[in-house]
């Protein structure tokens, strides 16, 4: 690993986090292994992962000035934090427009992460778009540097495709897609959020890391998807980006008089400065508003 | 004044802001009198107050819900913040839109403001649209809860009016508005930044926080208008009011090859938390990115 690559992220930091993170303990229970329990089990698994929300905006609530440009948002400290949270979580997730916009890397690269410590990276790609043979997370669980994705797919798969993601480690994860019942999503058919959650807990993953991008934070930010959320971490960048970004700000509906109603509110708020940067700690439930 | 209305900042809540507020001398120096200096004195006035920009937004960079749609954002630890920051300025500005949507009241309810401790409210109203004679301010500064509003104007304005605002201590304002330059102004015409700030500055005005609406935050944080701004103070609510909302995010260009270019970024920045928001200050200037 090149040594600029390898982050740190100072335990003085961590405190702040610590509430809102997956316990240590399930983790350790449930990930040492990716085989379902036996039927025999007296600790029944769970139906989903603890999930956090994670993402980087601008004050403007973007997550990138263009679909098809990657934007440096976080400053270094903010950065390694992010590095630090995948090592605290099974897997991290991505929708497939983040895959093909970024090509992002998906691993921890947190100084002394190991191999153990690299989280499973999740991608979901209904219609099979993602060239994984050529990706960058791939590449990198071939070089010992992560693990190999699963993408979660709803289509037929390109047996080459197939092959060099299944040789490195990866897998093909088929579930069926469901017309999009929420009203953000706009795609011809979606997988519903329980199913997607379901799929990685019966994988034997304990806690997911849900990064991006837009379409994936604003479906999950809807009130209907607040009881799969268990903690959602914000970073923002003290900089406006402009109109035209991708944008995290969540469909709305309306009362029963055609009023406004606002999507989402954070609980159990906590708010830390690192570098220049805030992130934003807090749950999406308990307590009424 | 009604016990209810009376808000309170610690003093140990407002060491933070030290650093981004107007000196309090010159405040002193130039506010005890509205009638312009002459012009054998030495010091020559300032072309232009110190100037804030203050204002409340969701995590979606919201003001409201609506134009018409009055939205409480912040807690009140941060409302009475925004008093105590009033309290430092002699005048608070915002565009007719917000006074017509909210009927705002414009004075500082901070416990031992006291008369003179009262901001003077500063409306854009180019076309003359805003019914000062019933507006909220204008009942305050009657009942010596507020100072009289003035009304920057372009157009002729109604007798009656002028008649109830000057009875009230108030005055309109005439200043020559100019055809937009700025991309994101799409009025027909709009006041340039430089000629309002140097018509408050030429009536005694030391500091100016410049409140909102949308349009009038938008403007001050494009580039060009940097210059004219000393300090930015935002206050972020842990909520998200969804798209179809009054957003700050002003308008891009584009560099020599056509990549966007983010209109603002914050410097020396500090981060407070005030209850469960976030209290943001920076300056536009100073540094290169
Ligand atoms: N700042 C940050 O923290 C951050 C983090 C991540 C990404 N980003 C940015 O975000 C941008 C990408 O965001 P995006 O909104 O374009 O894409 P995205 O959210 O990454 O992916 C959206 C796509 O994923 C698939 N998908 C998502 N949810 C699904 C579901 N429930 N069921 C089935 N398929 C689902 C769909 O693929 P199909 O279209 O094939 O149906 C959908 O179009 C990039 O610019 C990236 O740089 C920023
Ligand atoms: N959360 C907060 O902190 C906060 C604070 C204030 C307001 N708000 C919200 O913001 C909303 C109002 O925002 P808005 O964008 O609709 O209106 P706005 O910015 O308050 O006012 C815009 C209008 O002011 C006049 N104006 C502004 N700049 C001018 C210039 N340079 N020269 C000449 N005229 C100028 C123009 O009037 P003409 O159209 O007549 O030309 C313009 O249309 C309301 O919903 C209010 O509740 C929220």
């Amino acid at each position: 690993m090149a040594l600029r690559d390898v982050l740190h992220f100072p335990p003085s930091d961590r405190a702040f986090l610590d509430p809102y993170l997956p316990p240590t303990s399930t983790a350790t229970a449930t990930t040492t292994t990716d085989t379902t329990t036996t039927t025999t089990t007296t600790i029944p698994r769970p139906t989903r992962p603890f999930t956090t929300l994670t993402f980087a905006t601008s004050l403007d609530s973007a997550l990138a000035l263009a679909p098809s440009t990657p934007t440096p948002l976080s400053g270094p400290a903010s950065k390694a934090m992010t590095h630090y949270l995948r090592a605290r979580h099974d897997a991290i997730l991505v929708g497939v427009g983040t895959a093909l916009a970024d090509d992002p890397s998906l691993n921890c690269r947190l100084a002394g992460a190991g191999v153990q410590g690299q989280p499973r990276p999740v991608v979901l790609d209904p219609r099979a778009r993602w060239d994984v043979a050529a990706s960058r997370a791939l590449g990198l669980a071939r070089a010992g540097r992560g693990r190999a994705p699963w993408v979660v797919v709803a289509a037929d798969v390109d047996a080459r495709q197939r092959e060099a993601l299944e040789a490195g480690g990866g897998a093909y994860l088929t579930l069926p897609a469901a017309a999009a019942s929420a009203p953000a999503a706009r795609e011809p058919a979606a997988f519903a959020w329980e199913d997607v959650l379901a799929l990685l807990a019966a994988r034997g993953i304990a806690s997911v890391m849900v990064e991006g991008g837009g379409a994936v934070i604003n479906a999950l930010l809807l009130p209907q998807h607040a009881p799969l959320v268990d903690a959602v971490v914000v970073t923002i960048a003290p900089t406006w980006l402009g109109r035209g970004g991708v944008v995290v700000s969540p469909q709305r509906t309306v009362d029963a008089t055609g009023v406004a109603v606002p999507p989402a509110r954070l609980r159990r708020v906590r708010w830390h400065q690192l570098g220049e940067d805030v992130v934003l700690c807090g749950t999406l439930r308990g307590g009424a508003d």
